[in-house]
């Protein structure tokens, strides 16, 4: 195996098999599971070796309650791991921790353990645990065909965003307690890639029209519609949600769109025969490659 | 600070305080609670480059297994981060799996999360979650003046069984369901870090006996009786258990030693004023500075 192969393989796989949402759910109470989950950052992977410690701290936070909203859940606890290097010392751990207290004080998190270590680059693992009544708990495998797909937010800011982004936190919640909604996902590694997750956890198939995609006002300025859309597509770490509801349940989600509901309907699930397509602004169809994962 | 003085810092402070114990413990169910630990292991600190990979999977599990056992519990769950230099291989990354999947069947816990990076050096991060019945929760800060002192195993074995250890899960269900043990905790940091941990959780001091301390036949013959034991008191990663109990149950404890109970006992929990000492072999008594960690 070459060594681009094994980037790939390396990339694109989880570590174990068979672990197909974004948390692990474990038995809990009676009317509630606990939701796990754990995601290392790594310098010169997912943020740059002159980013701020502080930025650093707050992302390894953010990514993992992003996982625990995307199945509808509350965050509760989390346990970090840090690996420093020598040359680095204590105001860049110190703002490194900040970050970290941040993130959790704004979503009610409490720290519970983590130790430190030196290492060659800067290295950090956040595990997180969080609670959902059963009623409220979403996967990825839920989609019907007929369904209706939405996203949070604008997509496409990944790159200038992944850093400081807020996790959905709250309108996950808001989704899971007063909508039915079938499936969902947290966009981690592009529109392109989770959607094929989603899609495939739901044995179905998936048609996103270009044109509904949004993008935020300085994206449309910049990079304009098209050549922006592409990034949406193809490029990760926006954490927006990306979701499914019946055509019922939608019309109710749509009527409740607004600033508290910053949710576009950008496409519908199909039948797993037709495929996971995009609808290009000229009405062609083409075939969405699970391609992306433009992490720095 | 200097850079020293900085890797000091970093190797022996929590990074988060208020985490006094070798795991977390959060509300669970109405009899049992939830321990929760993390530890990452790096390249260069934890294990060399030429370690194999195999053995680098086992120990990730095992250092987190050892922390559950701590404090009584049985360890359940496991979510893996690895990093991953891109000129490793496949082959590399399979044989970490192999050792993660070998330590976690080895000891009955489910494998329920993991994600793969790549990164300069080789990193894995392993978050347990395990349980314990709230009557058999063992912690370090519950040691008596008056209890005696006991160390399962034979100390100073850290440097040659660091990646092959097996932690005392069985031999600590074992002390927590049939005695009552007023502390306990694994000694990841060498005897004379770990015993200032549990005496001072404990607001307590501390004398043990050097020529008690139980070595390894191969540590006899190699090192003889005083080098051997002032490595066991300086050198870490030996993962055996350090717990205390009263005079009266200790002799129950001692009737029991044996095969299935393979603890020795080295010393006593004396009044805090009295400090944390090592008597040596002169009779002299020293006081126990909480040096040690000597890591790879």
């Amino acid at each position: 195996m070459k060594e681009l192969e094994f980037i790939k393989y390396i990339s694109k796989r989880p570590l174990f098999k068979g672990i197909g949402d974004d948390c692990a759910v474990l038995p809990y109470r009676k009317n509630k599971y606990l939701l796990v989950t754990t995601d290392m950052i790594i310098e010169g992977v997912h943020f740059a070796k002159s980013d701020l410690p502080y930025r650093i701290g707050w992302k390894a936070v953010a990514v993992n309650i992003s996982d625990i909203a995307a199945m509808g859940g509350v965050p509760k606890y989390a346990l970090i791991s840090a690996g420093i290097p020598r040359n680095k010392g204590l105001r860049y751990l110190k703002k490194i921790t900040e970050g970290i207290e941040a993130a959790a004080r704004k979503f009610s998190v409490k720290i519970i353990g983590g130790d430190t270590n030196l290492s060659a680059k800067t290295v950090v693992n956040a595990a997180l645990i969080g609670e959902v009544e059963k009623q409220n708990l979403l996967r990825r495998s839920g989609a019907k065909p007929g369904d209706l797909i939405f996203v949070t937010g604008a997509l496409g800011e990944g790159k200038k965003k992944h850093l400081s982004f807020i996790p959905r936190a709250l309108e996950a919640r808001r989704l899971a307690a007063n909508f039915k909604i079938n499936a969902m996902i947290d966009l981690s590694d592009g529109l392109a890639m989770d959607l094929t997750r989603l899609a495939s956890a739901s044995r179905a198939g998936a048609r996103v029209y270009k044109s509904l995609i949004p993008l935020s006002e300085t994206t449309l300025s910049l990079r304009g519609a098209t050549k922006g859309s592409d990034e949406a597509i193809s490029s990760g770490e926006d954490f927006e949600l990306l979701f499914t509801a019946s055509v019922k349940e939608s019309r109710r989600i749509i009527k409740r769109m607004g600033e508290k509901l910053p949710v576009t309907l950008i496409g519908e699930i199909v039948p797993k025969k037709l495929g996971i397509k995009i609808v290009e602004e000229s009405g062609r169809e083409r075939i969405l490659k699970p391609e992306g994962f433009a992490h720095i």
